[in-house]
């Protein structure tokens, strides 16, 4: 269920796109409890007149080899489950690309359950209204 | 209201998007109660490497040609709405331009009524605090 | 905190697109309380026909120099400020670059100040679950 939109200068090669996507798949299956194979993600490559960052915000040290990640998910984590997520999608990214830890910029979007088609027009995670409310946990 | 983000692979013709937009917007207008030429869409392009899905995620065979359909809208609708919201988006897009069922991916934003300027720097749609809370549909 | 999304038509200048960046983060600084290179910005251009939109919604009449502008935020600012924020983009916009407040179109999306990591894997506006609820205004 997560839908990831990553924005990146221009210029990186297929295989560095590549482990990036990669790495925050794998942190969203370890800590988020998504499923296998749920997996949207797109990339957005941005000229230097268009990315635009704040180079010392919070004192941390950024640089054009910026990530920005924004993943929109379903409303159904506790705080420590997104803290736990920032901190491997950090491990991952800097284990492999070799993503500097100052680079890493995360922000979730948070949406209901039901704010889902994964195709067929049908609302798969959409709870009926007489069931008791279970859901799955992705 | 809707501000809708559709994301392709690159390589489809203009009349293959022009109908992809059209099919949404008039989607929303059948099922959200959408006024006429409340149309906001923008359409990126992805490269192979930048494009990354699940081509199995709950038992759907999805394609190169999957459509990512993302839209921001008030927080407004019903779950029953948006079930038929998307089973309409999937029906006129399998009519034209002939997207597969497996290949529509729909995800809905929700954000406040005056989350909105639609011009001029107005909150055109925002309730005043004292007015008893009457909103437009849209 | 901020994140800001901009779609435009294809064609403009970079110093054009630079005083919407730069007339953005101002106003956000001015009306949102946000600090001082708190900034994260990108503009994607779109072709005409990626690019769609109701020429005359609510009476407005809009041209292809329409900037849609899309803020991720903290969901800490009230209706007041957020009006005070769409005049303020209005007002800058109008008269560094030259934009038509008819042209000005703003969407915010708001998340909990838990959902951002500014670098190093950290939720850095995230609050102790036992700690009285301080959060930074930005």
């Amino acid at each position: 269920m997560p839908l990831t939109r990553i924005s990146l200068r221009r210029g990186t090669s297929e295989a560095y796109r590549h482990a990036i996507l990669d790495g925050v798949y794998h942190a969203l299956r370890e800590t988020f409890d998504v499923p296998e194979d749920d997996r949207f993600m797109t990339i957005s490559e941005h000229d230097k007149a268009d990315f635009s960052y704040g180079a010392h915000y919070l004192g941390i040290a950024r640089s054009d080899n910026l990530v920005i990640i924004q993943l929109t998910v379903s409303n159904t984590r506790s705080v420590e489950q997104k803290k736990t997520l920032y901190r491997r999608i950090a491990e991952r990214l800097t284990e492999n690309p070799g993503v500097r830890p100052e680079d890493i910029f995360i922000n979730l979007v948070e949406v209901a359950p039901e704010n889902w088609s994964f195709g067929h027009g049908i609302a798969q995670y959409a709870v009926s209204e007489c069931d008791g409310g279970l859901r799955p946990s992705a």
